[in-house]
């Protein structure tokens, strides 16, 4: 049994797309990649976040009920992050109002027994945060972690301090095209291994997505999705679905993290056939393996 | 032996890049498909178009050089379809002077020795001339098309009796969702598959093809390219690689399909590494062979 410790948000979003909405329905990156990385065996999820005291005791049930260690969730005086955005398309999202409240104070701090994990996901919050928490771990075997446009606009060095720390960065094209100031995706991911990640795992959407180190070039599709619903999160689930894999078989080897990101895929193509975690909690493991078979025939030759 | 028939256009290009520029270089769709479809062994191409007086000696010794039958190829009073264009980077391109010249009056006649082929390739000609060549020629086991955004605004009823007329139609995705009038790419390519064909092939540039039937689906990436150089032809390229091993093969099913595609975008990705056909032309059997080793490779999970 591995340890895979998050630290990221765990927030209310209201979504609106072209199939419907939700009103404060669970979302955060921290909660959709605890859930996915919940599908791999082997694997204590320990989720480090924060949520005000409106946030819905039926989640933290939801949370515990599938494993995940929420004694690094806090609760704190005040309302849950609360996100408002509308998807036009998949591919296009307005934010309408980002109400930070509990979330604007987040200072992670692991618990005890957090500390000695083997596997930890920096998930988009605040370098100076992340650093932070890299300082908080012990000896961990593998360090990921994701970032987002703000901090790359705003925080630049403190994100390259990060960069030099961690084993794996997993982030969206647009991200490692505007940290490598390049816009030829495979020169931006090629720049961003000089900067100290050992792996560059890249997120291209509905484009699938793409891992290279100094040796190896891995590319996989996305999973064909007739109806996406709501894209919301599945950037994040694919991060938990491929971590997860990683702490599960306990390596993170080529033919790990290949086989890591066929399940961050498989689940991706769940999370986004319904608003919030709706289609991801409905599945079970045969649905799961289908689509990984399914992923593996599609791209046969 | 299987004979390839493509009909398209033979043209003489002026294209600016961030890498340089060239005047009057070799380009044209059926000559990029025509000389892509010449890698394959057991293809006899024979190439349907037209050019001016102007047209350059060297180019068609070239062509012949390659094995390509020009008998099709007409030689009119008059100057070579011109392209002038420039890229500001892969994905976005400007025309700055479109001549159209002998092409203007392009009337596709098969020679008599060109009707009996069992592979034909309409190239993005006007929907009307496709029309002309699917009646001249007898019992092709397999017809494939190409079109552009022009004929689907300007001719979309003859377009749609091209797509009752032909097996397989391969597209740029933007194409397939404009004919399809479908933003999600998955449920257009389906729309495209009740307008006729029983395949659908969709060309996404750096993003890799995917292809589509009532009961397959097969995806599979770009080879990474570093310096994309110049991307005049990467599509043409690519459908002259997959039609020249369907008819290297002479089958049309599933596997082959894919096969076929590997080496379109094996092809494809020497093709945008230089000006014109510069690199295609440069390449070994081994070098082709050596990028399909390593497609299959970085894609294996």
């Amino acid at each position: 049994m591995s340890d895979l410790v998050v630290v990221g948000s765990v927030a209310l979003d209201s979504v609106e797309t072209p199939y419907g909405k939700v009103e404060r329905a669970l979302g955060g990156s921290a909660t959709y990649f605890s859930v996915a990385a919940s599908f791999l065996p082997n694997v204590k999820v320990k989720l480090v976040a924060v949520v005000g005291e409106d946030f819905p005791r039926e989640h933290v049930e939801m949370l515990k009920s599938r494993g995940i260690d929420l004694e690094g969730l806090k609760v704190e005086k005040g309302k849950t992050f609360h996100w408002r955005g509308r998807y036009t398309d998949p591919n296009t999202v307005e934010t309408l109002a980002t109400e930070l409240n509990v979330y604007a104070g987040f200072k992670p701090e692991l618990p005890e027994s957090y500390r000695s994990t083997d596997y930890l996901f920096l998930g988009n919050i605040n370098p100076d945060l992340q650093l932070e928490v890299l300082n908080q771990v012990e000896s961990p075997k593998l360090v990921a972690c994701d970032t987002i446009k703000l901090w790359i606009d705003t925080m630049f060095d403190q994100l390259l301090e990060v960069l030099k720390r961690v084993d794996v960065v997993i982030i969206n094209d647009s991200e490692a095209k505007m940290i490598a100031r390049e816009g030829n995706l495979i020169k931006a991911a090629e720049k961003l291994l000089d900067l100290g990640p050992k792996r560059v795992v890249i997120k291209k959407g509905e484009h699938g997505a793409i891992s290279l180190t100094s040796d190896s070039f891995f590319a996989i599709p996305a999973y064909p999705v007739r109806d996406v619903v709501d894209p919301t999160g599945a950037g994040d689930t694919f991060a938990g679905g491929l971590m997860g894999y990683l702490a599960s078989v306990d390596r993170a080897d080529e033919e790990v993290f290949r086989m890591g990101m066929a399940y961050g895929t498989a689940l991706a193509s769940f999370d986004v056939e319904d608003f919030s975690l709706n289609r991801l909690l409905s599945i079970g493991e045969g649905d799961l393996r289908r689509r990984l078979e399914e992923l593996r025939e599609m791209t046969r030759f």
